[in-house]
């Protein structure tokens, strides 16, 4: 293990820290719906796929969360798996003293608010907890440490923004544009190629880390589902708008154009393909499971433009605040609204889409 | 394990978080004097007792610092063991691929600053940095899940005030006083009688966590040299000047008598007979090593008073701000500063022992 394989290896993207009006604590709804609905599946998998024999030489079966941000989601998911594996280990008629005792490491980037993550650990928690800072980029555990993995809503953000949608003497510069949703073929490429090189990174690491015949259960969410037209996407929702929403502020002079031209968001929703194309190259896994789930938002939610706007505040105000200064933000995300609005009394319910993913470290 | 015993088991006083000026991080000199001075036996110590035979089985020793505070110091006492684990490896004939990972473990109470933790760890780390909130009287990592132990100047920090010095109605209370320094027998011994309870719970929950033969270094400050005049201690001029300068703004009208009554500091030195007692009824240890260490400050070190001041601003900040209000601690340290340069003129240098305690995980 290298210095360099430790340390830090990808920017930070915080979601907003504290549980004040605009936390992502507060407004992580979305994700705590989508965990509910698929709390059942996961269950299954666990029960199904998970090795009990791998877990008795040792002390503890330890979890790890990557991308856990402050939850409470974080704490929802992990209390499902620990009773998966507590359901399984009873269904193998194993008693409570050879039930493991359990260790769950919490892992976000460095500049996590790990202090509210861990005021808000459940006081009756039935697990050793520990929180783990760095980026899931890198190696962040000893070698054959971890016995499953989670992780929830977080691989879709890149490690960096790719290079070429900045550059301005590049076929991929992303002018005018923030993402390469709706944008040129070269851009698409730019961030699929990222995407590709990210997850090569994750792979590499999580097969040293986790043991052979450990599980890594990954719930990501689809950007533009085949055959949906784009502006029935929560992607079109969450980004086409907010672009929208900073041209409007460009146009009326208070924004400048360049920095929207250098502003991108490292977000990228791979989709099942190049998801199997990159498991395969890797080769230290096997793909168990790889299933769209259930929409998060039926036909019958009533989408709330104030939910939405709040929600997604929350997670990009950090990346817009280091762009464009803090003074922006209330009007931003007022015009953000107001755009929602418009849309959602058009176009409802959105088709949201997500898949589950379970991949099983192989035995060579 | 039960949730009880995971629960916080104590309460907490963390030192003063952040970087600013009167923070924990900027005035621990004292205590990184200590660590320097303590080096060399450390590491004889660890390659003396250590067997590194209990690492073979492992993918990684894992290392846990209890009380790690917000750093640097708990940094270069965490590189100075994996220095001598390498050292014992190496004398031992292992080469590289057969030396473990390093998984080191920072613990501390919730309330302590990990996000400045966290933002500190060395860039170069030769470890995988773990994060683990709560109290060090509870249980806080699974059974035998740790191979070796450190705590530096951490466990004189009781896990609360005694309640019979805090009770009008009992002999032991401690009216006008801040701790058993210079009080009655009576105090004395509800300080003796918490010290030997939490010890013996420190001692259980480590017990169950250390593996068989795994190793537990103490560094421990001594209260009351034997032999010493009250006066020449660090002691003396820590707790007695502190409550003689809360007694004076009482006198002035500043703080009330009675909130002087109820405050108490949680603090106590162990002997090293006392220490001795509480191993042996415990039984899970055996005792490796108990020995003075060398003066931290040296009879040629010029004790400045603002540096003294500023460290014990930083340890006790927290605990007055919590009984008398914020707006008292710029007068109360002036106060402190002002008395600390008097004493110092009178009496110098200043006897401040320590004492080192190695302890080993019984086999049985």
């Amino acid at each position: 293990m290298s210095a360099e394989e430790i340390r830090e290896s990808s920017e930070a993207y915080p979601m907003k820290g504290g549980d004040g009006p605009n936390s992502y604590a507060k407004h992580s709804t979305y994700q705590r719906e989508a965990a509910e609905s698929i709390k059942e599946l996961v269950t299954k998998e666990i029960a199904e796929k998970l090795d009990i024999d791998l877990l008795l030489p040792s002390n503890a079966l330890h979890i790890a969360d990557l991308g856990c941000s402050v939850g409470p989601n974080t704490f929802s998911a992990v209390e499902n798996i620990l009773e998966a594996v507590q359901l399984k280990c009873q269904s193998q008629g194993l008693t409570n003293p050879q039930i493991p005792d359990f260790q769950v490491f919490f892992n976000d980037h460095t500049a996590n608010d790990f202090n509210l993550l861990f005021k808000s650990l459940p006081q009756n928690r039935q697990y050793y907890a520990m929180g783990v800072p760095g980026s899931f980029y890198g190696r962040l555990f000893p070698s054959a440490s971890i016995h499953l993995f989670h992780s929830s809503y977080a691989i879709q953000w890149l490690s960096g923004v790719p290079k070429e949608v900045v550059d301005k003497n590049c076929p991929a510069w992303n002018k005018g544009r923030i993402h390469c949703l709706n944008s040129t073929d070269e851009v698409a490429r730019a961030y699929g190629a990222q995407s590709a090189e990210d997850m090569e990174r994750f792979l590499h690491a999580r097969a040293k880390e986790l043991v052979h015949g450990g599980l890594m259960v990954l719930i990501i969410p689809a950007g533009h589902p085949h055959g949906t037209p784009l502006s029935h996407t929560v992607a079109y929702l969450t980004i086409h708008l907010l672009e929208a929403s900073l041209l409007d502020m460009v146009r009326k002079g208070i924004v400048s154009a360049e920095k929207v031209d250098s502003f991108n968001l490292p977000l990228y929703s791979m989709s099942p393909q190049e998801l199997e194309a990159v498991v395969e190259q890797n080769g230290c896994f096997s793909m168990e499971t790889l299933k769209t789930l259930p929409r998060v938002l039926s036909d019958d939610t009533v989408l709330s433009a104030k939910q939405f706007a709040s929600h997604w505040r929350a997670a990009f105000e950090g990346l817009i605040k280091q762009q464009f200064g803090e003074e922006i933000l209330d009007e931003l995300f007022d015009l953000y609204h107001k755009k929602l609005e418009e849309e959602l009394s058009i176009v409802k319910p959105r088709k949201t889409t997500s898949f589950l993913v379970v991949l099983k470290r192989k035995e060579n």
